[in-house]
């Protein structure tokens, strides 16, 4: 049960942006997908929703391929930062169209979200700013009835009250329907306590697959002096470095639970997910 | 010398977005314009920039109105989140288009900033992810020779990487050209810092206008237990209040400096932006 991704590779104009991806997803968990701009997240969930092809691998909806199963459609929905909706529709009229399509549509909490975010459903889709089309987007990611729900950066342009709300919302609804999430942004910070499991992404391959409490046990800043610190790093994975005035700080992942004795002069502390993830894709990146 | 916006109104729909706006703009600072989802930010910038029409009242650079005055486009420069590029133009024909428009360009500096960023110039804009889109727009506005630079949601859809370098950037660009610049963000809490003067618009005026060291000096926590924190806050102007357990906390925006006597059970602590943002535009809200 849940999707499988397996072996996804796709190139654009001979750039390959997936080189080799693989990873679970499980029913009724939710997912942070992170990347830096142009890791290729967008890609990778247009491929997984069947909205554009990959060049090889396959992903599996219960077993079955999704490139080939048109059910899989109804059961997976994909909110993308492109604008798919008529300029000219109204909101209203769109919620409609969504039931057309996938058969059902919740209108009561549909409208009770739009209320809530001060979204006015006769308004025109085209007439939205920015912050408003990503509200429109995120009522009908959370009310669609498909049990895979991808999110493609779905607090694009929102106010820090909206962004509140949504993380609200997005767990009220978790709660009552166990569906599954994967929500791609880069607002890591925020989104780290709401997020069960997390993957990072980066030149083409998944570098990150783990429960993102897992992830963050492994996570440190070992900070001192810089010969004590390096004394102490030696044989460990590190995967960055900062300076405060005289204090050197090295960002380790991995497990230090080995003999090593920490010097006084030596500190332990722990790195947040963003930390972590801007020194990892920085190191991957002067790898390149 | 600078920018004087005055009474500026502006209606959509019969809706009023701008009732009454004033505020002004001296040359060589970074000013920040903070409202929510809708607010008007940007009818209002577009209307600084003479890209759309008021209503009625005026903007004036260096005492005459921009509205009639062809030069003053030359002098403003709106980096918008609209996108007016040409989908199938490449990214170096923009910057020679830009050039054309304005008389001149720095191409070694647009150059040295898209390697920075990674954007490759050969790209065309249609081709680029909404993150790449902003980063193509941010060096437009960094590099054109105009002396007022407004930024509408510069950072939108950027990696927490490609903010920090943007951040630097912009600095270091203020430091060298001490021109004038205007952002527009919801990330209040990672641009509070380089952000000298704040605007804050809220149902069609600013409600807040002032240097962000004066407007964080006024800006209170208060908390202990409910009777205390009630007793000590009569007669202050309170902006908001939130509980934790059996603690209450008062939002305070105003000078505590009288004769009220602080008990022990009470204590008094700074709020940051985006807390003060919030409450503040939250108490507007249920005042409408």
């Amino acid at each position: 049960m849940g999707i499988e991704v397996k072996n996804i590779q796709k190139s654009f104009n001979k750039k390959k942006i997936l080189s080799d991806v693989n990873f679970e997803l499980e029913p009724g968990k939710i997912y942070g997908l992170l990347g830096r701009n142009g890791a290729g997240k967008s890609t990778l969930l247009s491929i997984m929703a069947n909205r554009i092809f990959s060049d090889s691998g396959n992903v599996l909806l219960d077993g079955k391929s999704v490139f080939d199963l048109d059910e899989a459609l109804g059961q997976i929905y994909l909110m993308s930062e492109r604008n798919l909706y008529p300029e000219g529709t109204k909101i209203e009229k769109i919620f409609k169209l969504t039931e057309l399509f996938y058969g059902s549509f919740n209108y009561d909490y549909a409208n009770e979200l739009a209320d809530k975010f001060g979204l006015d459903v006769k308004q025109k889709f085209g007439k939205l700013s920015t912050g408003y089309r990503s509200i429109f987007k995120l009522i009908i990611a959370l009310t669609v009835p498909a049990r895979y729900i991808f999110l493609d950066e779905p607090i694009l342009g929102l106010d820090a009250n909206h962004r509140e709300l949504f993380y609200r919302e997005l767990l009220d609804n978790y709660v009552k329907t166990q569906k599954t999430f994967i929500i791609s942004t880069h607002l890591i910070e925020e989104i780290t306590n709401i997020l069960e499991h997390v993957f990072i992404l980066c030149h083409g391959e998944i570098v990150i697959d783990g429960d993102v409490e897992d992830v963050l046990k492994k996570a440190y800043l070992i900070a001192g002096p810089q010969k004590d610190v390096d004394d102490y790093c030696r044989g460990l994975n590190i995967i960055g470095k900062e300076n405060l005035g005289s204090i050197h700080g090295n960002y380790v992942y991995g497990n230090l639970d080995d003999n090593r004795i920490l010097p006084d002069t030596v500190s332990v502390e722990r790195m947040d997910l963003q930390k972590l993830f801007v020194n990892l894709t920085n190191m991957e990146e002067t790898k390149k």
